[in-house]
């Protein structure tokens, strides 16, 4: 079957499929996601069979180690994907809930209410419990979904696919709720970027490279994730021990994620006090520093910033550090730089914390704490689809809340409009 | 000056605005918004001047009487702009306000609070009342607007957008907050849409052509707004006499404006007993009438509907009327062929009107009453920017709160991640 053909088909039947899942029982999504979460337990070998495939392939094509073991599915990380459903399932249903209701002087009563968004595609990358995690998310949502993983995951992806969704389609979930895209043909993303007739939304979520690919081409409405050049701004007045546990947590207790900081700034008066001990904390974590003229002197592992330092997103241990004049540079600073993923200012000044909340422009703005908390889980979310660095609809860690749209529900009497 | 460096240098300036305005403080902004007022009326000359060159212009090219008439500016009108802007400047500031707020176990304190999108572009046609209008609401919600009108009504526009934004200035409202496009050539909205660097949302308001456009052409993400295939179903328990008022209403009100009726679905139970009326009131009122074969036979003025007629925008007194065997049928119709704009069913039907309300995916869905209450200021809103037919960000009528985002701005005392 042709690419074409074969979205074409899978939008007609997720779009169907959709109308039946606005309108699906709590109680029906529910018994869904925890039989989705037995078959998988219940089938892990045929998984593990089937990843085998791709590890193979991958390692026969020279992928990096580390890349290697993300791809990689054994018996614990299947209980996680199993587990992630199961929390799924305990997490309250968003769809329903009346979000406001008034009564306007002619007597409509006009209620607000939240629904599914209808037929969500996610492209993603690589690791394939991004594959049920996101059929997990959508389906409680009340909404279809049509995934296309990373071709490297290919084999693992048709085997987890048709399992829950089989096993969601026995419960009663409609054939096509739950649709991989098989064909690794890499046009086939394309066509799924203009499938306007069958899907509401396309949320993709990877490297700055895919994400720039679908923000360009997609038709379809897209809500950009993920890329985070973050900063922490060491002020004047911060207590510098915290300031110190915060930016070293930032950096390099998970490196490869969008939430860790990728500069250093630090107020001019206290660089000298603070950054020699922080700068030789990094040198010692094995962080590569790239610094400004004045952080060059602190250290002497510090090698000269570049411009493309500045606006880089690392996803490693790389840190650019910056002295900065004040809070006013710092914000400016950040203001050409940041992606407004996270940003956190560590001071003691009450006027420069809210200064810096309200001026800094970001999805999340921290006073004292580590960027790195932006994050569904940390955030008491219990889930998370991926972190919207876009304005429109939804920013910061998303939700289920972030899965739906709303719907005014309007009960009239005869009313006509003069 | 070429459209790119006009767009660029307007972008840029735009985009240093929306910082200033994202903490502009409200009665500022209210102080700016009744000086815009005051400069439309004490220079309602030049605005009369200007607008008598497109007048001319427009005549000239034989353009149609009325969509000259929808360009005139006259004294009366320019008061209706000026009365707009106070209005704006009357409603609640939407930035600022604490959507919500919680405790993290670990002593995090989330607080997410609503702010300004940013650069909001607005691309619309003719009729310069819209001018006013949007900078007038972009700028109460923080927002920095680049505006870019029809070619006709480019010196009026010229004129409207120089006085208030002049006047906004005048009152600390940067330069840069309210933009408009000056050159015409039709390339520059190309330019606009792919103006990522300096626009958060881009929001076109017109004709289905424009939408589409617009919709296909950007990157910078859009609301879609607009197009209405709206229907009514007349339920077996309808109350007859109200339903003929309602389905009268919704098409002959307005028939020109998206939330009019395009097609008439009727219950065949009652079609002998409420067609005959309808249709000979609709035909009286000159409406143009397309019917499946059934409703022909109840009134000789009725030409076959084709295909295309269940899925126009008539957008004038021209109606499509279709029996159905019942409620299933009649979602069934609607599900082929609206536009998720505004449904209505009239019924007494307990089941039948929640099944309804509760089936049909649609931005507002009425029980007993005109689809045409769909627009902001009858939903009580005090404003509308227009009606998103999308599903992300904002649905139905968008009021100030649809034209802000939100942000996470958290509170610690030296939270690290483990």
């Amino acid at each position: 079957m042709d690419y074409v053909t074969e979205l074409t088909e899978k939008g007609k039947a997720a779009k169907q499929a959709a109308r039946k899942l606005a309108t699906m029982s709590t109680a029906l999504k529910n018994q869904a996601l925890m039989a989705m979460a037995a078959a998988l337990e219940a089938k892990q070998a045929a998984i593990i069979a089937a990843n085998c495939k791709d590890i193979e392939r991958a390692e026969a094509n020279g992928m990096p180690k580390p890349l290697v073991d993300r791809l990689l599915l054994n018996k614990a990380r299947i209980q996680g994907m199993a587990e992630g459903l199961r929390q799924v399932a305990a997490l309250p249903d968003p769809i329903g809930e009346t979000i406001g209701g008034w009564l306007r002087p002619n007597g409509l009563a006009i209620n607000k209410i939240r629904v599914p968004l209808g037929v969500i595609g996610i492209i993603y990358e690589a690791r394939p419990n991004v594959t049920v995690d996101a059929a997990g998310l959508c389906l409680k949502a009340g909404n279809a979904v049509i995934l296309r993983g990373g071709s490297e995951a290919i084999e693992s992806n048709k085997a987890v696919t048709t399992i829950i969704s089989e096993a969601a389609q026995a419960v009663g979930v409609p054939a096509g709720a739950i649709a991989l895209v098989e064909t690794t043909d890499r046009q086939a993303v394309t066509t799924m970027l203009k499938l306007n007739q069958y899907l509401d939304v396309i949320i993709p979520r990877g490297g700055a490279g895919l994400i720039r690919t679908v923000v360009e081409n997609s038709t379809v409405p897209v809500i950009e994730t993920g890329t985070g050049v973050c900063h922490t701004f060491v002020d004047a007045t911060a207590d510098l021990g915290m300031a110190q546990d915060i930016a070293f947590n930032a950096k390099v207790s998970r490196p490869g994620v969008c939430n860790a900081m990728e500069t250093l700034l630090v107020h001019e008066v206290v660089a000298a006090q603070f950054l020699p001990d922080m700068l030789a904390r990094y040198h010692q974590a094995g962080v590569d520093l790239r610094g400004c003229e004045q952080t060059q002197k602190y250290h002497n592992a510090v090698k000269p910033a570049t411009e493309e330092d500045w606006a880089a997103e690392f996803h490693d241990l790389i840190l650019a550090v910056k002295v900065v004049p004040g809070l006013e540079a710092a914000i400016e600073h950040i203001a050409a730089y940041s992606t407004k993923h996270s940003e956190a200012i560590i001071t003691r000044d009450y006027e420069n914390a809210k200064r810096f909340q309200q001026e800094v422009d970001a999805a999340v703005v921290y006073v004292n704490a580590s960027t790195r908390f932006t994050d569904g889980f940390e955030f008491g979310f219990g889930a998370e689809i991926g972190i919207s660095t876009q304005k429109l609809h939804a920013r910061g860690p998303m939700g289920l809340p972030e899965l739906t749209s709303i719907k005014y529900v309007i009960n009239g009497n005869g009313q006509i409009r003069n």
